[in-house]
């Protein structure tokens, strides 16, 4: 679509000329995020405060255009990719807020505030707030919150969701609400903020948030465990849960993982090993120390060849280092990565470890494991080239069989990535047709006109794989 | 309504005879909960399965019968009580199903089980099911699923909610779905499993639920304090919040429910004090150890005038004996109890705890308080006689007044009991009119011939207080 004159004449009515952009080399730098595709919006805008989204909300239901609302971009699923064209909502200006409240613990956050600095300014005052995707350096809050992206502490502390209990959001109809509010118990009626975090930006638009806050954990005790056998390394993981011990991070690495980081930036790490764990516990310091040498002594006897206990900061820290590595070391391995978060029941990651072998060898592309094992989200990642049509034909397949298998294993297409515009074929496989249709009817009467997020994680009539060529 | 006899022809086509009940006598024990008001069924009907419900659902939307499904009917705001007449759907036969994953860290479980049985069967393998309403020794988990209730433990491990992961619902047109799975990351679509806890049966019937569970933990700890002054009680419990603890319970009563107990069952609670506060913390030994002095001393700081630390497990169940004493103690003041659940955010609680006394005294009503004060979670409960029709109408009055100043200090309507048949004319008052209209929104859309649980949540046009006479 190119939006008319008149349109762009009423948008400047309620937005100031210098944050609106029409140029095709400022459109540019908003037609792409962290996952896959490129999507030209027709206008990008830069909203300032609720009022604002607002005014642009009602206008775009009156002229049909699409709007997409957007953070940092870090998305691995396509959530904030313009696909329709559009209107994309750059907001990055409402960031004005970042409000510790001591006395009730909680936050209380602008969208657009950097999910790290809610972490630090809580940690100024020994609160913690503990959802961690690992891009939370740059990812805006409000990202996070419309994605529900979690990273390593799910296993002890749960998702971002269970740290939301209130919002401002702009419906799809133009109107501001609030949910919930500043209390964990809250049950006049319907939970719309749970409703509308991770709905990836198609039933509202986060203007405001109140998250819960924890004491902050008073120390952490970490170790890594090398194990020549992956079958090993599940079941030390099961037996440390089954002791009664909670980690607050359990973090896997294949070998094709260990050895790109170790081609990447060599750190140590065991390149014949078929697999690294990295446990970490916190709280109460003779609680850990107990607890990290029970880890330590279940590693073992669970037939782990080799582990090493961090005995101060800086071997945690060096511990840490080599699974930052994993990321950027697998981005150099190619052009192209396609980053996958099917999520298995823990006792399964076993089964979904083989499953993805086969997949490896059947596809013979290169294909990496890592992920949050206490949880049971792997992150297979798939290096590749988009412009090597053959190759991408093969990974489609691969994709297809990945979700395939997660699912009969008991598991789910999407951790923590969201569906965005590269899962939806398969969400009827996982949710069945009226499962589906559930979801669909919200989204409906909700957003009538389809003007949030269009082309986003329903799938269209037919659409049975996701297209990368 | 009564029930044509070629509808009871086809009822019994899908449940047989010995579970269907028509008579009067049978009918009148499902016509009242724990709340207010009665209100007679025209059928009751035992399903076993979920096929049984899918069946009796899609009959009661053909013939527009009103479905109203019952656990125990523990319910203190009208949840299963069946205003319109219809179908009672008594899930107790619905109970065959608890079993423990130790290495998934979930439980499986009917909606008929006694949430108690699910705590126990938990324990005796190491793990724990935190929420625990103070009815879950008869409660059923489909009612505090349905409910949202919570209990004591909130303020450290979260509700109900946080604990569901994954449900088997039959929908309001009566097709069988699954939401969510096993695993604790799942971002595949909307989050119908939390919109589906807590939407007091309006929105589905649950059939099977996946809770998460966590490990034991190892020990207790638990204090009791007296205050002289209200005000220094609330001080007490911003101090321990501040200092970087995290208790599991941290419970509250005002000189009113002491004298109520006293009188009751003599426990030697300081019948002269305006407050008494129990503190319990939970997890390793040495750091409970450590945290409860800490308590003990912030408590002293605060103004407590006597501070008593369970030194054995005699004299902890001793501290809770008083606090369980409450309910029983206020029900034998008088024929009718009204039990609200105000919530505020819980540096407000003095200021709520001032306004439920100006209410207390404007209407010289019976006004005792106690609650959950980690997490704002108040209990008012006006004791009464529903027979005093003047009286009633004070009291009515008094609820509007309650509900002003929760939703006036960042508070709810409700924080662990529901909407129900109580609260619905409040809703507006907190929620806004748009954002009443978005819950209402789905209702229609999910449940076009409003047959699940209809007369609850929502208000009637034009109703703006609770009617009690």
């Amino acid at each position: 679509m190119r939006l008319d004159p008149e349109i762009i004449t009423e948008i400047e009515k309620i937005i100031p000329r210098d944050r609106v952009f029409l140029d095709l080399s400022e459109r540019y730098s908003y037609s792409f995020d962290a996952s896959f595709g490129q999507f030209l919006p027709d206008i990008v805008i830069q909203p300032s405060n609720a009022k604002e989204i607002s005014q642009l909300v009602k206008l775009a239901n009156k002229y049909s255009i699409p709007v997409y609302p957007r953070g940092s971009a870090t998305s691995l699923s396509g959530g904030p990719l313009p696909v329709n064209g559009g209107m994309v909502l750059d907001m990055s200006r409402l960031n004005n807020k970042l409000i510790i409240d001591r006395e009730n613990l909680i936050a209380i956050v602008s969208p657009g505030v950097i999910t790290g600095d809610i972490h630090k300014k809580a940690e100024e005052v020994g609160l913690f707030y503990p959802p961690d995707p690992s891009s939370s350096h740059v990812a805006t809050i409000g990202g996070n919150l419309l994605e529900n992206s979690s990273g390593p502490k799910g296993l002890k502390y749960g998702t971002t969701k269970e740290y939301v209990i209130g919002l401002e959001v702009v419906t799809p109809l133009g109107d501001i609400i609030r949910t919930g509010g500043k209390t964990v118990k809250n049950v006049t009626g319907y939970d719309l903020t749970r409703l509308i975090v991770g709905s990836e930006g198609t039933l509202g638009i986060v203007t405001e948030a109140i998250l819960r806050l924890i004491p902050k954990p008073q120390a952490q005790k970490t170790l890594l465990a090398h194990f020549d056998r992956f079958v090993d390394s599940g079941h030390a993981i099961t037996k440390i849960l089954a002791s009664g011990i909670l980690p607050c991070a359990m973090e896997l690495m294949d070998n094709a993982c260990i050895r790109a980081v170790e081609n990447f930036s060599p750190s140590g790490l065991p390149i014949h090993a078929e697999a690294v764990i990295i446990i970490e516990v916190d709280g109460h310091p003779a609680a850990i120390e107990e607890e990290i040498k029970k880890c330590e002594a279940l590693c073992i006897e669970a037939g782990s060849v080799h582990v090493t206990v961090a005995q101060n900061e800086e071997e945690r820290l060096n511990i840490w280092k080599a699974r930052k590595m994993v990321s950027p070391a697998i981005t150099r391995m190619g052009p192209t990565k396609i980053s996958e978060d099917a999520t298995v029941p823990r006792s399964q990651i076993p089964a979904m470890m083989e499953r993805l072998k086969q997949i490896r060898e059947k596809y013979e592309l290169n294909l990496v494991v890592f992920g949050h094992a206490g949880d049971g989200n792997l992150h297979p990642n798939i290096i590749t080239d988009k412009r090597n049509i053959s190759e991408m034909k093969k990974v489609e397949n691969a994709i297809s069989e990945i979700f395939e298998a997660a699912v009969e294993l008991g598991g789910t297409l999407s951790g923590e990535h969201g569906i965005g515009t590269l899962k939806s074929p398969y969400m009827e496989m996982e949710l069945g047709e009226v499962g589906l249709l559930m979801m669909k009817k919200i989204k409906e009467v909700w957003d009538p006109n389809n003007i949030l997020n269009p082309g986003k994680i329903f799938p269209t009539l037919g659409q049975t794989k996701v297209a990368l060529t």
